[in-house]
C-alpha cells in the first residue's frame, strides 16, 4: 500500500513571553522602621501584582531566576539594610552619613526562587541605621524582575 | 503500507528572541547642562539604535516593560538628576559632594512604555546640581533594556 | 494494501528558554589585590557555572547581549575599579573614602560578547585604590546575566 500521511507538525516552541514578573516601587514614608520589611508604596510598575505594598514583600509566583536591585538615599543617619529571602538575610548594604553629604547606596543580586518564596528589604539593626530618605523630589527604590523561568521537562509530559 | 514520513518541525516559539532593545552609554562631556537631556555620547552598546546620541533620548520602538539604570560620578558639585518619561519627571536621585570625597550615585527603575515614548536623564534644577563627571578613566553611564514585550493576542490573528 | 500509519509528530520549535546565563557573587576576601581580577567567592547564583570563582572571571558560553553590574563597599581607602572585557578596560568607577563615611560605589553596563570572551572586575592602579570591603554583614557584589542570545538564521539551516 501507499505510505501513511506525514505526521502532525510539531508543537510551537515554548514561549518565554508567557512568563513575566516585574515590579518597581519607591519609598514615600521617610523613616522606615528597623527590623520589619520596608514598605515601598509608590508604584512605578507592578503589572502582575507580585509585589504586595501592604507588606513590602515580593512573592514568587513563577519559579525561576530573578534579579533584584535597590537604590537608597542616605540622609540624616547611617543606612544598613539587608535583603531577605523568606526570613533569611542574604545580602547587606551599609553606607554612613556625614553632615552636608547626602549619599546614595545601592545593591543588586541574582537569586533563584521557588513558588511562594518572598523577597524584601529591611533595616538591619538599630534605628540608628534607618537613614533611608525620600520625598517628592528624592527617591529610594526597590525593583525586581524574572530573568528565566524554570525549565519544564522537554519529554512531552510537562 | 509503510508509516508516513515524520511531520514538519513545529514553528519557532513565539519567540522572545525577536524582541530586543538595549542600550548602554557613557558621558564624555564632563559638565552636562541643567534642564536639558544629558547627552551620553560614548556608546558601549546600541544594537537597535533606539538610543539617539544626538538628543540623549531613548525612544521606545517595541511596546513593553523596560529596565533603566544609571551610575553617576559626583565630583566638584552636588548632583540632582531626574529620569524623564516623555516630558514627565518619574524618579529623582540626589547626592551631595564634599571636598576630597568623590561619590557615586545610581538609580534604576522598571517602566512600561508605549511605542514612541521617550526616556532620558536630566539635571534637575540649578547648575549647582550638575556635578556629574567623566573622563577617560572615570565613567558616568545610562543603560536600559527591554524585559518583556507586550503580549499579542494568542488566538492566531495577531 | 492500506496506507501506512501517519508519521511521527515534528520536533518542538525553538525556545528562548534554552538560552540562559547568569551569575551573582560576593567578596569574602576583604583586601583585593590591585591589577589582577577580583575573586568573588561567595556564590549567590551561578546556575550555569559561567562564572569561575578560581579566576574571578565570567566566560561567555552563549554569544549575545549581556548586562553586568557591581556594588562595592568603600572603606578605609579609595576605590577605583575597571570592568575588563578580555584584557581591555571598558568602564571605570571611582569613589573616595573619608573617615567615618563608608560609601557605596556601583556600576553597570550592557555589552555584546562572543563565545570565549571574558568579563571581570579589577582594582585599577595602586593599592591605594583597593578599598573594597566585605565581611559577614557587609557585601560587595558582582552580577551579570544574558539579555538576548544572538539570533540564528531563521531559514532552517542554522
Ligand atoms: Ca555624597
Ligand atoms: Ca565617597
Ligand atoms: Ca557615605
Amino acid at each position: 500500500g501507499f505510505p501513511g500521511t506525514p505526521g502532525l507538525k510539531g508543537d510551537q516552541g515554548e514561549s518565554a513571553l508567557l512568563y513575566r514578573s516585574a515590579f518597581s516601587v519607591g519609598l514615600t514614608d521617610r523613616t522606615p522602621m528597623p527590623n520589619v520589611p520596608i514598605k515601598f508604596s509608590k508604584i512605578f510598575y507592578n503589572g502582575q501584582r507580585h509585589y504586595d505594598d501592604s507588606t513590602g514583600k515580593f512573592r514568587c509566583s513563577i519559579p525561576g531566576v530573578y534579579y533584584f536591585t535597590y537604590h537608597l538615599t542616605v540622609y540624616l543617619k547611617d543606612v544598613k539594610v539587608s535583603l531577605y529571602k523568606s526570613d533569611k538575610t542574604i545580602m547587606f548594604t551599609f553606607d554612613q552619613f556625614q553632615e552636608n553629604n547626602v549619599d546614595q547606596a545601592s545593591g543588586s543580586i541574582v537569586l533563584h526562587l521557588e513558588t511562594g518564596e518572598e523577597v524584601w528589604l529591611q533595616v538591619y539593626g538599630e534605628e540608628a541605621y534607618a537613614g533611608i530618605y525620600a520625598d517628592n523630589i528624592n527617591d529610594s527604590t526597590f525593583s525586581g524582575f524574572l530573568l528565566y523561568p524554570d525549565m519544564k521537562t522537554v519529554n512531552g509530559d510537562r
